[in-house]
């Protein structure tokens, strides 16, 4: 097996374990950074290791549309043509290719697409997809699934639903590497019976961790956390659970206290390009007028490299006359930012004291940010 | 006295050694990087001094209009407010005043201009630039200048270098720090009886450094080094001797050959953005489909962060994808290459191996880049 979770302790649904991987441990639960091109987005691997980041994410849709597959494997994977050496998690393209709207079109066999880059025909089976990730070299990789916009009918949901299941089942047949877990996902959209019946079937089909798939896409908060409570107790104790495309510190201590292990979004990175950060109350937007003379830290209690040796008055002049190394401090900052909220999640469950953390944080926590 | 210079090794004009000042020593000859908005673009401060870099030049107007003096002055000076403990130069605005053309307005007084930002009105006297200088607290200043275009007539050109010199000496009555150093600028022009002139009357007056400034503007690079010849002999051999907007490798050579003891330029950042990175032969352009299969570094003899753990292949993708990490890499690189290349230089001359050097390097370069 080339994963295993041991669960260290629990407070009803949350836990806080360990994955033990070839490339190193992760300490659950944990956020995983996005590096969809083979990079996270201004940061270096040595930063994020900084930072306490021990697996990131990429996407294989880009990476095979570019730099694609013959470079990568000629660089000798992903790991290494990208310098990071610790795990990586990749997805199997199957959101980036059902998010194309009309340039794709799905069969039982698999999805044709066009390039976003340059409008040239692809083919994906779930054989396909694997192999790719095969090439990649990640340490977990997803099964190609049909995820379904929201809102969606039922009746498509079903459909997309099953054959999710299919797909993860020839996955399975097709993936052959020790050294890579395949997870499968669970779809259903936003239809409780749905995710009951995908959870149950993809459990049955023993896989070494479980991904929650399809949330997070337009739905309310509400809804997703009740397609939480459906699933994740479905779901086998001793296996990771990963719960995809969410990054917000909000959604983030929910779904961990939901049973979550593991996460990831764009949203930490793509929100610091877009000049706001993360503090304990909520989101700043440092492009505000108010902080042209602050000399204080973005946060702080913060003890990152941004909040240590910057004011919001320098990041902001940095952000206002479009320098890089804003990007960088912004984006340090939010990582670094998350990487304390679940360590702190984290020790609260450990300690004993989840309870309390839940609560003092929604009482100061000011909502959601404008994105 | 702010600053001291020691000659410690010369070969005929050649010179190494050390400039003291009160936020560190600077080895010469040097190259400093231009961080024009208080932000040497990409970099870090702490990348900046991994790279062996000990000066960094800043520009004067545009910090004046983004952030402003207030700013800076309430963040206790550019050193704190960007995060750079060591000592800076800043320009006095001049060179990027009157390239603003028929947005400037110039009399005896100063320039009135607008601004490129918002097309707010300013006045810069000679008075003012100093002032604004004094609460950037940069450690050498630069008096304004008035700087022609290239090509200029001759009587265009006398009456700008003579108001340049009556406004050096209004700036010397106004400066009264101790702690910063303020340079004149030899202007003059590609005409050797005004550069001659100039010089003569600078020197004269006794500053405790030269710049020699209107160069490097589209004149031929024979032009530039015989206005060299002509100004150089003439400065006094215990002064800092800075050549303004000089970045390329073959240009920083010969500039040490004439003389020269300091240099900026934006040309190895500003490149680096635009995927060009120096090796020893000349320039690699890494967007070129030549290199997309190359899992060599850069530059293989190049001992840096971005050589040490990137291929050619890895750096190519993320610049093609309009990665941060790319551009981040690209100017690394190309500082890390100018710092060494000042430092080989530097060597030579103490270990009496100039002529031998300078001969290799002209054997082995292949032209200028095209920017």
């Amino acid at each position: 097996m080339a994963i295993k979770l041991t669960v260290t302790h629990k407070h009803k649904r949350a836990r806080a374990g360990e994955i033990k991987t070839p490339r190193g441990s992760i300490h659950t639960p944990a956020f995983m950074p996005v590096g969809t091109q083979g990079t996270v987005k201004a940061m270096t691997p040595e930063e994020l290791e900084q930072i306490g980041v021990e697996i990131i994410l990429s996407n294989t849709y880009h990476l095979y549309l570019r730099p694609g597959t013959d470079i990568i494997k000629k660089a000798g994977g992903l790991h290494r043509f990208m310098h990071w050496d610790r795990p990586i998690l990749t997805d199997s393209g199957g959101f980036q290719v059902f998010s194309l709207g009309p340039l794709r079109k799905v069969s039982e066999e698999g999805v044709t697409f066009r390039s976003h880059i340059d409008g040239s025909t692809h083919f994906f089976s779930p054989e396909k997809a694997v192999e790719v990730q095969n090439i990649l070299g990640s340490d977990i990789i997803m099964p190609l699934d049909h995820v379904v916009p929201y809102p969606a009918a039922h009746r498509e949901t079903l459909d997309a639903m099953e054959r999710t299941i299919r797909w993860a089942a020839r996955s399975k047949d097709f993936h052959r590497s020790e050294e890579q877990a395949l997870f499968a996902i669970v779809q259903g959209g936003t239809y409780g019976d749905l995710r009951e019946k995908c959870t149950r079937e993809l459990v049955a089909m023993d896989f070494p961790g479980y991904a929650v798939g399809g949330l997070s896409v337009g739905e309310p908060k509400e809804t997703m956390y009740a397609m939480l409570d459906i699933t994740v107790p479905l779901l086998p104790e001793d296996k990771p659970r990963y719960l995809m495309g969410v990054g917000s510190a909000d959604s983030l201590l929910e779904g961990v206290n939901k049973g979550i292990d593991i996460f990831d979004c764009v949203l930490p990175t793509r929100i610091a390009r877009n000049s706001r950060v993360m503090v304990s109350e909520g989101y700043l937007n440092l492009r505000n007028a108010e902080y042209a003379q602050d000399m204080r830290p973005i946060d702080q209690e913060c003890s990152c490299y941004a909040c240590q040796n910057y004011s919001r008055a320098y990041i902001r002049h940095l952000l206002k006359a479009n320098e890089i190394v804003g990007l960088r401090l912004t984006t340090y900052h939010n990582l670094f930012f998350l990487r304390e909220f679940m360590t702190k999640i984290r020790q609260a469950i450990m300690e004993n004291t989840f309870e309390r953390f839940y609560g003092e944080f929604w009482a100061r926590f000011n909502g959601a940010p404008e994105l």
